[in-house]
């Protein structure tokens, strides 16, 4: 069956009446896409191909394959290998392991009920692939045989997908010490849709990362200047950025464990910066550092025009032996309580009423929204405030953000919409999701007589598109 | 058009309908306003006028710039002028600039759509100017001639308006050192409407105050007590207690940034206000002592009953630039987490049992609704909640804190509403919305079959003003 | 007047309607009560009574009197004595003192509106006690009397209630050096309801108990192992988690300040454990010990396969007067904003990939649903989520626990319902809420087309029974 017209209103048939209308007007806008980790190279290359379902919708969505784990299926099971003990498969071995591994995520798929993952997902299949039957123990190989024959055929492939989704722009996500080389080469290809990469530098500003050194020496080799120094290092940051600006960049991205920030003097950010140079670090050097280098990566914004995201927030690999044994990023990043009103405080003394500068902050702690965020975004001028991050971008978590931020920071201090995704054929089903979030509450705002009609159409047409051109300057 | 009378309701028919019937009961009771920020001088003065629509509506409320200021508009624009640069400006200057700054306030009254203060700002409009278009680039001037017209006429005077918005009583919030001079020319004056003076002693109390030394001088005049040790200072402020009960006061307030309370001896009292006297307190000595005197004020409550309230966890003047350059109360105190449980025990220890002292606990963070202070005001007899405060007071605020709050302390461990405002005429829009959300919560009680309406009745009347009536024992 | 059969539902017809079905598939389900603190001895004895209304109603029920006490009601006016003055009565003297205790129940009854306790107390007089008049000053007297009358025949003994309430299973909470006597008495009866003890050490664990000496010796004395070292102190531990397991025991439970765990090494264990044996702790060994006792009690799971169940956050007896003077569980236990994230790594890094283990965390700090135990129960997977907790067992705080962890951690991650009471007869009547809001919360889910109706009913039987029975291995 196909999906609901009406899914994810209210049921009052007056607001949902509403909601309908409203969604209609932007169903069909658009979708700018002003952060996300999509892997250029998809794009880059013509003929790329997603692989086989579990290549697609399992392996590589750590939103999928945690919860499977957390119900006792090992990731070998699901086609994730150690990395100690990384097979090399035949064809015939992979499709056999590959169909046993959907054959679990079928079995268990009723453990993504009510969630954002079960909606994407079922969007996905319905709107993406034609799958309209639920997906059982019983339909699990009748639905692989008919996902990995379109994934097979030309019209599944990321460039051809990209269109039909209607993506305005697409941003990447991108290591400072990136050569944006996959960027280089759509541009040359010359490919008509808009791929943006984003300067992210976390692993040259954070002192624990264990690939610090390492990287500043790549940092030195890709700038052409000799980083031996705080002063070095500051010039060859900016060198990258101008390159990334180059390369079409529209922001920076930070990810840190808490948004602390504090100005150092220059010695002492010489000093910090040569002890971890030498590979001695003191403790508390990496959190003082860090928060000196985003008062840093604020300033450089003021002069090179590229808007900055902050995503603090994030216990990153909290299960230490799932991260020995298979890596990162395989859904064990678990949230910490953030605190933004006194740490922020030191960059927006220096650049918070600077209207050159615009600092998109996130958050995985929901107590701060109506409490510290929304007062931030609804008085500095450079504060805007992104949408609901991570475990928050659901139904839920849209409604709580709508009600927690909007009445003090009001709407036109937020970003609008970003889909933050790894997943390719997510995008859809997560603006999709948004907008009829979105509508859905402007909708209560009518039906309450809070809003008139016309202005939640404007309203919701921001919300589609206007407030995220306009936040990130698309 | 008039305000819809459904205004904020559910829309769900049968919840309406009984939030509506509530409401009936209740539209046209009192106002009860037992904490504000009203300048008595305003109905000391029986000629009082309130100038143009930009010194009502914009240049006094931080709501209504910060906003603004939020999106790019510099204070200048809007009326607000720096310390170093205040013009002395010709009626006729004062006249362009004034239109100037409606018309940029009309062109962006987008922004504050779903806020509370765009709720209130048309309600005032409407209810209070008879402006019933809506504001925008095209009705500004038009609107702001009407409003003039309206604001020159004696039906505006502010004596006029307490009588016709039917406040029954009026609290006002002055410093330790107020000599009360204007409620005294009121009370003389023979005017029939009553108004209140609230004891609020932070700036002879907070030893970070850059002012406090001078303030203790003022103290000591004022009291005619020599204040020069810890003894004679606690006499003088009972003596300034005892002079505002006098004066009809009903309770002091206590503006803090965290309610941390603590037991001194008399001996390290008396050193950190004599290092504090000479000008070299130390670290933690503020904070200390701050926590040791809200501990003597809930004494001093059991002693002379003047009812203490405690407005905890504002980061004041948070934008360092703005505050030197504009001054305090612009827009820029943005709320820090709270805690309370471990905070107000050493007080509650002392006084929390006893049944004289009544101790009213606001706060912004509401985290601290079901976990700490329903809680604690469903136990201790001293202890009640007051309302949503500040960014709360909206209807998302209101909804929260009945959700949060209840269920654990129940209705009647609460402090009714208070409108805790400096726009006068925004005072019937606040009462009315608490009102109408109060009525829509007690409606989805009776419609889920958990209050009878009989029951909801009583309730939504003690809402409205029994709750507040005893609660602050007016 | 009967309670009403669509009581607690969304007012929407359409909503209202599928949840009024799904609760009829579920509304007669056996109880299953896997955590609660009913005496054992009242199903011990055959013919135990409840002695009067007061004695049922009020004297045990710490929800009930601490709101009494809140409005000014001494606790001796509710039948409770102090510890210095308890009075022997005759049963004339008592008669009198309970029906003016029970006097001032109906006459404040108004306090209990909207909140759970009033629930269960109209749902317990209605359906356990066929009283439905409204209970009100005037009535009061006539329902004393109609209660006592019940409570004096044979079909108000718990044994007979047990069964008519249709529990299957109901597991009580017992010391470590409990000598489950009663447990052992029931068993040899042969009756042929369950009931199931758990093993709670905390006052084994705790070195700020002040028993906590005394309680070692009687450690010793019931393992008959000399507890004088770690060692001998870890063995006579898993003696008596071995002699519960014989009792039938399905769980532990832990009731902490905070969830802080820590490994210590065996001489840092030792050490602690010897300076509490001596009666001489330093700062900061109590949360140590009890930060490695709870990685202990992990390992002895996975050993013998106990669930673990995790408490943490309740402030005890926070108002110190109440409690030197009526003891402890008076109703002022306040909740403390509460750490989960880092706090439970280190358990959780050697145990929570454990397919042997199962830990159960509640909270009290409700930020932690979506932020930080949501996350870790769609993980880990030995994490479950209990069901609210305290003051949080109830509507709102219901549909919060809903919307705020289902998303993230799916329903299968969580343990389903359990009444945690003292009150016998209030159990169900918390069942009866806790079904009623499942069912309502995934009518919800339904009507906005995330659910399909099948998958509802489904759910909500997992609701009512089928999570909780897995996740205690019932």
């Amino acid at each position: 069956m196909p999906l609901p017209a009406d899914r994810f209103f209210d049921p009052d048939p007056a607001q949902r009446q509403v909601a309908r209308q409203l969604y209609q007007s932007v169903a069909n806008l658009p979708l700018i896409c002003p952060h996300g980790h999509i892997d250029p190279s998809m794009l880059a290359d013509p003929d790329y191909s997603f692989g086989s379902p579990v290549d697609l919708f399992i392996i590589p969505d750590h939103y999928v394959f945690r919860m499977l784990y957390s119900q006792g299926i090992q990731l070998e099971q699901l086609g994730i290998s150690p990395f100690s003990a990384s097979p090399v498969l035949l064809p015939e071995e992979k499709e056999v392991r590959h169909r046993r591994a959907w054959q679990i995520f079928a079995d268990l798929f009723h453990l993504f009920r009510g969630t954002p993952t079960g909606i994407w997902l079922t969007h996905e299949l319905s709107e993406v692939f034609g799958v309209n039957d639920p997906l059982t123990s019983g339909s699990a190989m009748p639905i692989y045989d008919q996902i990995s024959e379109k994934l097979a055929s030309p019209e599944y492939r990321p460039r051809t997908l990209f269109k039909r989704f209607n993506i305005e722009v697409l941003c990447t996500t991108d290591a400072a010490t990136d050569t944006l080389e996959q960027h280089a080469i759509l541009r040359a290809s010359g490919w008509r849709g808009r791929l943006r990469p984003t300067f992210r530098p976390d692993r040259v500003v954070n002192l624990d990362d264990p690939g610090w050194r390492e990287n500043i020496a790549l940092l030195s080799s890709l700038s052409r200047i000799d980083v031996h120094d705080f002063h070095s290092y500051i010039a060859a940051i900016e060198n990258r950025r101008w390159f990334f600006k180059q390369m079409d960049a529209a922001a920076t991205d930070h990810g840190v464990i808490t948004p602390f920030t504090i100005e150092l003097s220059s010695a002492e950010a010489d000093a910090i910066f040569q002890r971890a140079l030498k590979g001695k670090p003191r403790k508390g050097d990496a959190v003082r550092f860090t928060g000196h280098m985003l008062i840093e990566m604020a300033r450089m914004s003021t002069e090179d025009g590229l808007v900055m995201q902050l995503h603090p927030g994030s216990f990153r690999n909290h299960n230490s032996w799932l991260y020995v044994t298979y890596g990162a990023d395989k859904g064990a990043d678990i949230p910490v309580a953030t605190e933004y009103t006194r740490s922020l405080r030191p960059l927006l003394a220096k650049y918070g009423n600077d209207p050159r500068f615009t600092l998109i902050v996130f958050t995985l702690d929901e107590t701060t929204y109506a409490r510290e965020l929304a007062p931030l975004a609804g008085h500095y001028p450079a504060v805007k405030l992104g949408p609901p991050w991570w475990f928050y971008d659901s139904l839920n978590g849209m409604r709580r953000y709508f009600d927690q931020v909007i009445e003090t920071a009001g709407l036109y201090n937020t970003a609008g919409f970003n889909d933050d995704t790894r997943a390719f054929c997510s995008i859809p089903a997560r603006h999709d999701l948004w907008r009829r979030a979105a509508c859905n509450w402007l909708a209560g705002l009518v039906v309450r007589h809070i809003l008139l009609e016309a202005e939640a159409f404007e309203m919701a047409a921001d919300c589609a598109t206007g407030l995220a051109r306009r936040a990130y300057r698309l």
